[in-house]
């Protein structure tokens, strides 16, 4: 018997790394090190050489890691695998940000029932989309096929985001204070939190299909609505924060995922201090409401498992607000005064 | 309806991080900074104070990352889940160390049908171990609930392992030459690879289960073989390496996986170079006979598959060879030299 007898095909394993070879090199920078028996990727953290210069004197790394959870069913289903890779890099580059960080490199893992070369590169396609938009290098990833574990067309992705942050700029929400502004950027959809309740609802208990058109999505289909990918929010953030080397001017920033804003906000700002949340400020886009009124989900429940048309929070010194918006909207997000930093808390406050 | 209702169970999920916790906190070092809103794990890279004092001056990030296979289906099969998070953590630190990084921290993606607290805290507590093996902070992790994907009580495991070396210091086989010496490492077993050919040949083809006791495995059940956790060197290789900061003993190395030596060895030395492997220096476990004789798999194809007991291989300059054998023997290893680098390739040579 032979490995290939028992199901392994190293055969695939060639054309799918032959396959993706330029998606990953589209993604590399200077400080990408060669591939060195390939064991491990190496990155420079420190880069003298001209152009590309980087120098930490105190440099904190920052880590995420984070997968895409059920909305993979969705793009199985769907058979629309060329999103689902965004979405996976969004999960950890906009968690990295929350801290200060500059997303450095990231990892993928493809876990499947059967090693197809084209859906699978089909991922990395997603996946090397996200990493320019993050301006982070794809730095090495693995692809494991593991049939008896998973069907085989299913499979399963994680992801493991890098960056680096001088010690002394790390956004820690220590000096957020009452009377901070709090900065919402809006999302594009659920993102990828959610999934479960929206399928159960939509899907099960609605009897919608993915092709179907309801009025409420004007126009829109609701597997569009539901695969819109995950905004990756690093630019916008990063450019924001290099104008403001020296100023504490962003106090706290949260990246808003499963828990919504009553779950993610309040922990990024210190104890005794909450934030009074305007509900009026924006409307949540139409997906949420169809969620809402056929799954006849409370609006509490709505805030807590998705982030209702709020993908990200900056808390912002108040002085600052207006050029902090202004950067964001040329940097190409929707943004708007969400709330006030105010004494209070552990809970949000509604207004 | 509520996101419970739909079948996402949040009480598990903080049940299973209260019982981490202190699994998490004992792989903890001072350079962890504190969990910050917890969107990213922090690490300081360089570390001025007392104790701990590291510092860098062209640091290189060295990152990898990987599952444990089909090793896992075992694990699921025997219901032991306390180990398979010890070949997760090698898995990937071992390939760290080949280009000389020292593993700073780790990362773990669990996916599961079903959270059940109690069954993945089991699995936290080998990825845990792991960690303390290999002196390496567990700075985050995901769990993420996937019913619809993995059946209830399956669940698979993706890791992520960073590490940093001096960029002088990097270990890429550019310094091997004819006459160097290849140290080989004694593996446990089949440590995580092959195990797609392994389990169809003794569980499918063989008939045997996981508790039998063959006479050929001199007292150890199949299951028992077949779980034994993949060594971690990352002490032992670091060992060698800090005793020869200067000078360049070590030329290469390789951590033995998939692909075995054949697959494995060859790509860390320069083209025009391989390595002339003494086959009679060493006599595989018991385990691998059984399957080849089990399976009628040959030689060849086991070499190609398995890691036929060789772990781990330094390449070494000829005179050091004796006080490196020492040394690895000194941190626990059973080491022997396997062969010698010559001039040809790309393939192995057998002797």
């Amino acid at each position: 018997m032979t490995y290939k007898q028992a199901g392994v095909d190293i055969d695939a394993a060639d054309e799918f790394v032959r396959r993706i070879r330029s998606l990953v090199e589209r993604t590399t920078s200077p400080r990408v090190m060669g591939n060195y028996g390939g064991f491990a990727g190496l990155f420079r953290l420190d880069y003298n050489e001209r152009l590309f210069k980087r120098n930490y004197r105190e440099p904190v790394l920052a880590a995420a890691t984070d997968g895409v959870g059920t909305k993979l069913l969705v793009a199985l289903a769907a058979d629309r695998l060329d999103t689902v890779g965004i979405d996976l890099v969004a999960m950890n580059v906009n968690d990295l940000v929350c801290c200060g960080a500059e997303p450095l490199f990231f990892l993928d893992y493809i876990a499947a029932g059967k090693l197809s070369p084209k859906r699978l590169s089909e991922v990395v396609k997603g996946i090397s989309d996200g990493c320019v938009t993050a301006g982070c290098a794809l730095l090495g990833g693995e692809t494991a096929e593991m049939p008896g574990l998973y069907e085989p067309k299913d499979f399963d992705l994680a992801g493991f985001a890098l960056g680096v942050v001088e010690r002394k700029r790390v956004i820690d929400g220590r000096n957020a204070r009452p009377g901070d502004v709090a900065v919402a950027i809006g999302s594009d959809g659920p993102h990828s939190n959610g999934y479960g309740l929206a399928r159960k609802v939509l899907l099960d208990k609605g009897g919608y299909s993915l092709d179907d058109r309801p009025p409420e999505l004007e126009g829109a289909s609701v597997g569009e609505e539901l695969l819109r990918p995950t905004r990756i929010y690093v630019r916008a953030v990063l450019d924001v924060l290099a104008q403001y080397k020296v100023k504490r001017v962003v106090r706290a920033m949260a990246h808003i995922t499963g828990g919504g804003l009553p779950g993610n906000l309040p922990r990024v700002i210190p104890e005794g201090l909450t934030v009074r949340v305007k509900r009026q400020s924006w409307t949540p886009q139409p997906i949420f409401r169809l969620i809402a009124e056929t799954g006849n989900v409370d609006e509490i429940e709505m805030m807590r498992v998705f982030n209702m048309g709020v993908g990200f929070v900056l808390i912002v010194a108040p002085d600052f607000v207006r050029p902090v918006m202004n950067r964001l909207r040329r940097a190409g997000e929707r943004c708007w005064v969400l709330g006030k930093v105010r004494r209070g808390g552990p809970e949000l406050e509604w207004a």
